[in-house]
């Protein structure tokens, strides 16, 4: 058997659907990570139990007035930056519930990359509603994927409990927000970490000497 | 008379003695806008009101224990990325009214920028007060000024109410953290935009077309 020490680095990435900064990591971490020769775990989650527990009803962006004012002019400017479209969307913070259902049953399916950015898309440069049955379907469905079946299968009771847990591991693991990115145990949050991140994963792959 | 678009670009630092972050950017900004040939406006303010505006007693870094436990962590990996030198300080946040008010008096004197950095060192990289007229003083006088006189003068009543005022103003702009940076009326927060900004004022001071 292989130890966790042998297991190939890569990274985890953490993120609910209805987060726009964590919008701007799924849209850039899989050409990155690919650069440097590195493996994307993609880990959906729901912030809201995470800001429900802190006391909060809704994100931040909304309680905070000021810091929502700002946050979307920031947005569009590093979208702007990193070359993304971007729309600001109309209601905030979307449900996410569907998407992040069917992101967490695809597992480590080869479409769960697109599906996931192909989501994101929907939510924040084309300012549509992700959590319901035609846009899921719609995404599903443009992968070639039996849009129907996918959904009936990641809603169905055996499965729903994975949405829960996950949420629970992310709270587990100190996570409070999104995007978050995991290597090995060590924690970076948002996108302005997503290259550090990154090189840190690619300084513990890389042959030589074990790195603090 | 020359009109404020004919006035020199610059780029102003909104910050609290008390704030990491903006300890990045205190000791960052000065190179950084030289490099671009900008000049730095330092505006110390008190980041305690802004947040008791919200209704929070303390830093978020003290409200929110999992954040609070990362941002340690991720200061110190910062640090270490711009080759600054940390130590975590024993108390948080620190009072830093005094410094304040010192660099207020200041105001655009050319020992301020150095007075900022040192200030920010002691609390940063040597744990100790800063809200102290030992403290203050000794870097007043390490600078060749006469410390007494300084800090009488930053604290006599005529000159009292301008921190009050700073910070009224930081509030009155829409800050809501620090470091905030301010060009011209675009804001970017956080110690992660000092680039952007530094980018943007220094694409406003070039010559040739207006940009938006």
């Amino acid at each position: 058997m292989r130890s966790i020490a042998d297991a190939p680095v890569g990274i985890e990435l953490w993120f609910d659907f209805a987060s726009p900064y964590a919008y701007l990591s799924v849209m850039r971490i899989e050409e990155a990570a690919a650069r440097r020769g590195l493996a994307v775990a993609w880990k959906p989650f729901l912030l809201g139990p995470i800001f429900s527990a802190q006391g909060w009803e809704s994100s931040p962006f909304v309680l905070q007035k000021q810091k929502g004012a700002y946050v979307w002019k920031d947005l569009a400017r590093q979208c702007r930056k990193h070359g993304l479209p971007w729309r600001q969307p109309s209601a905030f913070p979307r449900g996410s519930v569907l998407p992040a259902r069917v992101a967490l049953w695809g597992g480590g399916a080869p479409w769960v990359a697109e599906f996931c950015r192909q989501a994101m898309r929907l939510n924040f440069a084309e300012d549509r509603d992700i959590d319901t049955v035609e846009a899921v379907g719609g995404v599903l469905a443009a992968l070639g994927l039996d849009a129907d079946a996918a959904i009936a299968q990641a809603c169905a009771e055996a499965h729903k409990p994975l949405l829960r847990r996950q949420t629970e591991a992310a709270r587990a693991q100190g996570i409070f927000g999104a995007p978050t990115f995991m290597v090995r145990s060590k924690m970076f949050w948002g996108n302005d970490r997503l290259e550090d991140a990154l090189d840190f994963a690619a300084g513990l792959a890389a042959p030589g000497p074990a790195r603090a």
